[in-house]
């Protein structure tokens, strides 16, 4: 097996696989893909720095380094890559709360990530800086098992993973649609440079893995409707236990339209933002550690640290095991109550 | 498929294809694994930026950035690659000639690359700076279909690739060899931090090849044997056709005892280093397109521009065009001589 691939030009790329993501995002409708040029990578955790680096000015131009933003609760990772690489040519530049005011005057030299739906809230976000600043939309999570569809997404620089339409995070095989044809030459070249294209077994496999999805569309094996029956079905059940709670509670979510399929949708979030409401339980992450509950604290998405995630991607067994020891949990705020001693 | 492996310390890295690969290396007789940590990558690319990573000064040290230096003729991704990543922790620091007093004064802060056999000219070398400079050697030809193997390579940090042993390239699978744990760690959570480790479907496809090479050591399917037997026939009738060249030379490359075949073996290197030795062929790549012959010219090795290298990694079919067209070359001297008209 060469290091050649079917796109001729060096890209490292199968065309057919490009071919056929294109395809899935216009049937699926989460992304608008004609006038956008499509980049592979070993996981969209590698296009965050090909992204960056793409929208750095030149390493030799006389600009300062670019300014890398997030709005808290963000995803850690943003951060904990721009500090690793440390490239010349940007800057971790912290939460856009700090540049408040950077609107007003001039964005020019930032670049915003922004997660849609977010990691770790679920929430549909929209870039805040504006202006000038460009901005890196991460849509890992618009899909319809993990949220409504509004409209096709149409942002100038977008990534996606197979990790999370198909679970197959171990594959490492993440996508990016851009705009502009020079910055995405500059993320493709990142890819070439750093590990000479997204590994062609894994493009193979992937390949397989899409048609299938592609095939089974609004059928009965469609993997959207499984998925989001799951994912629904586990955030119903936390919902009716935590609702009892006094102790903690969960970010919000109505139902609404999704274009994919077309009527009102249920909420099915990735992941639970919990908040501990209790005075005494400032790190919630510790809070619910001491429940057996396994979480990710807050303060890593520069959030308070009076919230922390629940992941409810897990395999049945896992999620059973979760929701006996939140149940715990919540069944056990009776005893804690005044009047009662502790056990 | 999580992101989940066999290793269960979030290492991303399959324990049983860890294994295979010290065995194929204890049974090749290439390297001393012992006393090493092996760290994954997609391609031994990757590792270029990884290992640099992990043997420069912490980001937040007061030590100056690491020089990163090569002694030319050297491949070229070792600059280009510390260019583009243009890390605040490390600088290209040219080729080891700027640095000729360095082991006389001190050489700490140097990282220095070394590829044994080399790419471009196949030569076995070692580093030169000496010292207190950190060094990364890269192994992907010191494989006996492409070199002897005089004793098993035992350097502090060491690259291998399965893209030159199987020819598994667009697989992208690397490894490094490395004796102390807090430079693999560093490595390792390196590749954690920018890919998530290599991709698991390819892990699992090494894992097949090398169990494959492993059972057919020194049998009839013996893979060394069989690049052996090839590459050594293209040196061979490449050799026999420059010989009776004034226009063109190749490096010298004598037989020698191997560990492995436990035998004098005649050489069988991966790319031929061609020096133009006519006064008019300052640019050799360009008198060789004219010939058209394909090159890599010299002067991306930091080489003169009368050497470029021809590789003789191809298909039979293309090997025997590339032999035509070098024979047609060599043929057409004697109409070049004095006396005679150009054509």
């Amino acid at each position: 097996m060469s290091y050649t691939t079917t796109d001729g030009h060096g890209l490292f790329q199968s065309v057919e696989l490009e071919r056929q993501i294109r395809r899935l995002h216009s049937a699926v409708g989460n992304a608008v893909v004609d006038d956008k040029h499509v980049v592979f990578a070993a996981g969209s955790i590698q296009l965050i720095n090909a992204l960056m680096h793409a929208l750095s000015p030149d390493a030799d131009a006389a600009s300062p380094p670019a300014r890398v933003v997030a709005t808290a609760p963000y995803y850690p990772t943003y951060r904990t890559q721009t500090k690793m690489f440390d490239g010349r040519e940007y800057r971790w530049g912290g939460t856009t709360a700090l540049w408040g005011n950077a609107s007003r005057n001039s964005t020019d030299g930032f670049i915003e990530f922004v997660t849609s739906p977010n990691n770790p809230d679920a929430q549909l976000y929209k870039p805040v800086l504006g202006g000038s600043a460009a901005v890196i939309v991460d849509h890992a999570y618009y899909w319809p098992h993990f949220t409504h569809i509004p409209a096709p997404a149409d942002e100038d620089v977008m990534m996606f993973t197979m990790s999370k339409p198909s679970g197959h995070a171990g594959s490492r095989f993440g996508w990016a649609l851009i705009r502009d044809q020079d910055v995405a030459k500059r993320a493709n070249k990142y890819v070439q440079d750093s590990i000479m294209g997204a590994s062609r077994d894994t493009q193979l496999r992937m390949l397989g893995i899409v048609k299938v999805m592609l095939a089974n569309l609004h059928g009965e094996e469609d993997i959207f409707a499984f998925g989001h029956g799951v994912m629904r079905t586990r955030w119903r059940r936390l919902n009716a236990v935590v609702s009892r709670s006094r102790r903690i509670s969960l970010q919000k979510m109505a139902p609404a339209y999704c274009t994919y399929f077309k009527r009102i949708r249920d909420p099915s979030p990735a992941y639970a933002w919990v908040k501990c409401e209790r005075e005494e339980d400032e790190d919630c992450h510790d809070a619910m550690l001491k429940a057996k509950i396994n979480t990710r604290p807050g303060v890593l998405n520069e959030a308070s640290s009076r919230y922390t995630r629940i992941s409810l991607l897990k395999s049945d067994d896992d999620f059973e095991a979760l929701m006996e020891r939140v149940t715990d949990l919540v069944n056990a705020e009776r005893y804690d109550a005044p009047g009662f001693s502790s056990m």
